[in-house]
């Protein structure tokens, strides 16, 4: 039996406030067309959504399955479950509920779901062939699994302040040294047909993400700015001697300098894939 | 008055085969929302696509306004235009015309397109700026530029294969060496500003292109074998030392072995921009 790493990137408000910006409309245009047709064809839809974090996603989700498809959502921690489920409660979503599970044994039989969602999950994990095996086994035959994991070096960041670009730098090392993977976008469809999935039952693209208005640039900016504060990036990164004190400060005043710039963008490359279960 | 660089990577088959593969549903999907509703809005659109190549793209976008609106295609180069000429009646489309122009000094009226569209040419020129100012005066109060550039950097290849990471860097240092942007996608917005164009007025995003499915595969990496063998790539990157003959032969082999590579995936991103002219 494997032994994996947990989830280590934690859930500090730094990770979750930009977490919370994601909806099924910025972060899974891939799944979105798909989804409408299902709901047309079957209002009763199931879908089970992996490694929800703070839920916004999964929420955004239930809404396009509303009123009589159903979402259930997944976490490895509790705490980031509880926000999850107040989260749905103050948008007024019903039609989902929430669970405790890891995704490298979820909980439920073969076939049990209509939808499986992932996104920004393999990513995280030392074992990510396991898990799409695993989101695989409890989808329908005719089913979907729909997954969008970040390439974290395909990221791009304008003006090139230099100590953005350390960042980036250790962005990468510390999920690399938690055992996360750096180029998830580009092997996704490698890793489906190593879990046993045949290369035309995958639909394969590249979406991305663009924080480049000023309101997008400053919900990113801000919230890196709380991460390399209060989230575990600054100390990983200091015990990893990849950066220092006077580093991170650098990062922060980087960031806080390119919110403030008329021209800043920042591009993100993310890998898209649907399997359609044969 | 400031000298350009010429377009030099040349319109060998190999270059022009597989800009063929460009339509604009899969090259201009940032301006196919903003272009259905200017049709809506007037049937008899007049669209300027700048620096046309083969045509392809520009042929694409003419259907999209048919019946009563037109296109105008304009190259630098005579040659190529005489193909696109060819291209367009092959396909039985009509309402476009081509003329020879320069980017710099486009031989127009201020305000004379209802839309204005360049793909993949701000990328080969010295001086993007300059042409960006030169589409914005041509185009109408009220009317769209769109652009979109490959941010050469952001490409990624699976496998790992080490003669095409080698080609990576053979394919952007002649770009750079040719006097081209290699990171248009990211500095995209940068130079609508430095253009005169209001942050206020501009849309932008990135976009992708994906190599994935088995003939996607093949349609790309034979057209990368063929300027390989044939293209100003070889002989530019032997004469600046970044390879060798041999190197350029490993570089078709390992693009050859790609091709027939089950899990292989190519990403590049491209920054989109909309511009609504005030």
């Amino acid at each position: 039996m494997t032994t994996h790493t947990p989830y280590v990137v934690g859930h500090a408000a730094s990770q979750t406030k930009h977490h919370e910006w994601r909806t099924a409309e910025n972060s899974a245009p891939h799944l979105l067309p798909h989804l409408k047709r299902a709901v047309q064809a079957n209002p009763h839809l199931k879908l089970l959504d992996v490694g929800a974090g703070p839920g916004t996603l999964s929420v955004s989700l239930a809404q396009h399955l509303a009123p009589s498809g159903h979402v259930l959502a997944t976490e490895i921690a509790d705490d980031i479950l509880v926000r999850a489920k107040e989260h749905a409660d103050a948008r007024g979503v019903h039609n989902i509920s929430f669970q405790k599970a890891s995704v490298y044994e979820l909980p439920f039989a073969d076939g049990e779901f209509d939808v499986v969602h992932a996104h920004q999950v393999l990513c995280h994990l030392d074992a990510p062939v396991d898990a799409v095996r695993e989101m695989v086994r409890v989808t329908k035959r005719g089913g979907l699994v729909a997954l969008r994991e970040a390439d974290m070096r395909m990221w791009c960041v304008w003006p090139e302040i230099p100590a953005l670009l350390r960042f980036h730098e250790l962005m990468v090392e510390v999920l690399v040294a938690n055992g996360g993977q750096d180029k998830g976008g580009r092997k996704l469809v490698s890793w489906v047909l190593e879990a046993g999935v045949e290369r035309g039952d995958v639909e394969a693209g590249f979406g991305t993400w663009c924080y480049s208005e000023p309101s997008d640039r400053r919900a990113w900016g801000e919230a890196m700015v709380e991460r390399l504060r209060t989230g575990q990036m600054r100390g990983k990164g200091i015990e990893l001697g990849i950066t220092t004190e006077e580093g991170v400060e650098e990062m922060i005043k980087g960031w806080q300098e390119w919110i403030e710039t008329g021209d800043a963008t920042l591009g993100i490359m993310n890998g898209e894939v649907i399997i359609k279960k044969a």
